[in-house]
């Protein structure tokens, strides 16, 4: 198997099985899990897990635990109340399909789901308690206020009107970086590496967590619909501001190269091979959805 | 302090602090934790805590993160995609205030809040690393698709239908039970009980958390709007069928009083004074509001 198939086959194997009466919740989690997506962020757990001598069967539920936030994000960003988008990766968004009801309590669901599935007994028998409870304290936080819906916060309240760089900035950081962060993080911390070795996979994270969303704003204006899976043009019309409306698109290219580059360099610290995560790091850089 | 003030005290200091641009959210997120509420379910765990020998200061945390989780799904409750509810406890609710898009988050965050608030290393003070996997275990499971959620999904379709007994106690059992019987289960984990005292308190939530929903369901037909701080009557106006629409309100009144028995009953097997367990299930089954 390969990575993907790896991380998908424990993905799918917790989604919830045997209930009698919550058909649609259940089926309504499952669309948007299968939904595919990059599956960057198992993928930095995994990766960074192995680099530090973890195995993967300690590491999997962390991976499939972030996918889960993750995925519930997109579910609540995409209802009418936020963003209102109808089609998530060429497919219905969950509640263009299951209602707003249950997309709603599907997204409550797989933010709860991601927290069990880090505190199951099974979970435990492959890492110690401590390293759980650690893991569960990076993913809580980056993903809370402080972290990526505090970032969904920025981006509502700087919709409409002329935002500076900095929290534009700070806005991606939290957005979308915190979430990347948190993955890489956890993959050290589940392996029970020390903390020099987590410090430089926040470093790493912190860089390409940025990178990432310069690029998705790059896309958003150089991309095609079909190329990238949903409608671009959508922070024009939303009137945001993004990296792109602020230094524009050549700037924007360079700092990519230079968070990049930056992120790779903090991988020096590690003993391992660390040609994937380089890898991993250019190929997000260049991507083209 | 009495009980309420220590864990308002206790609540009231985990909310977010020194965020530059997250004030909408913050302010919604106070907001609800702040509206008041009865504070049963901390003080389940505060109760049982102590019941086992545990410290107040060990227990809090668990206690401010079941009511975080309460408060998150009341906000999501009322929103226009499920209950539509413009009123709660007397006030407008919080979508009214801060918009559909802020109330959402605010949610979204305190359910991380909850998770956060466990994990974290001033909890992992007073409270061993197993103690703290195993209440988060507890609280996510029962919070999410077998418990919490999974009842509010139950809850939906049954509306605009004629729902068979068995429906509504699974729904009641999973959309209030599952948080309650949580409380008390917690209270023990993290005193450090036995499974015995565990699994004693577990029955008594379970027996409480269907009696409130069933007094819930009578006050619903009972009570005034100024009684209970919403308006009464929404069960009929949503055509739902509930314990009082299926058995009537007399019936109901005795099923009240056999699980308030059988939930003091399980108390039996702790050492310590359960009265004011014992007090709290019948002020419970009495209640006006």
């Amino acid at each position: 198997m390969n990575d993907l198939q790896i991380i998908e086959n424990a993905l799918y194997g917790y989604i919830p099985k045997g209930l009698k009466y919550e058909k649609n919740l259940v089926d309504s989690i499952e669309y948007s899990l299968k939904a595919g997506g990059k599956r960057i962020r198992p993928k930095l757990v995994l990766e960074f897990s192995r680099l530090c001598g973890g195995s993967d069967k300690s590491a999997l539920p962390f991976a499939c635990a972030i996918e889960m936030i993750h995925t519930y994000s997109l579910i609540h960003d995409d209802l009418p109340c936020m963003d209102n988008d109808d089609m998530r990766r060429g497919k219905p968004s969950n509640h263009k399909v299951f209602g707003e009801d249950i997309a709603l309590l599907a997204g409550d669901a797989l933010q709860s789901l991601a927290f069990d599935v880090m505190s199951q007994s099974s979970t435990l028998e492959n890492a110690s308690a401590e390293a759980c409870v650690r893991c569960i304290n990076i993913l809580s936080s980056y993903c809370g206020t402080v972290g990526m819906v505090g970032g969904q916060v920025i981006d509502l309240e700087n919709e409409n009107k002329i935002a500076d760089l900095s929290s534009v900035t700070e806005c991606n950081r939290k957005k979308t970086g915190a979430l990347i962060k948190a993955a890489c993080e956890m993959g050290c911390v589940c392996a029970g590496a020390d903390e020099e070795k987590i410090l430089a996979a926040r470093k790493f994270g912190e860089n390409i967590g940025i990178a990432f969303q310069i690029v998705d704003d790059i896309l958003d204006v150089t991309s095609s619909d079909e190329e990238l899976g949903k409608p671009v043009g959508s922070d024009i019309d939303n009137n945001k501001s993004t990296y792109v409306s602020l230094l524009g698109v050549d700037e924007c290219k360079k700092r990519v190269d230079k968070l990049t580059k930056d992120a790779i360099d903090a991988l020096d610290c590690f003993d391992g091979n660390t040609s994937s995560l380089k890898q991993l790091a250019l190929n997000l850089s260049n991507r083209k959805n």
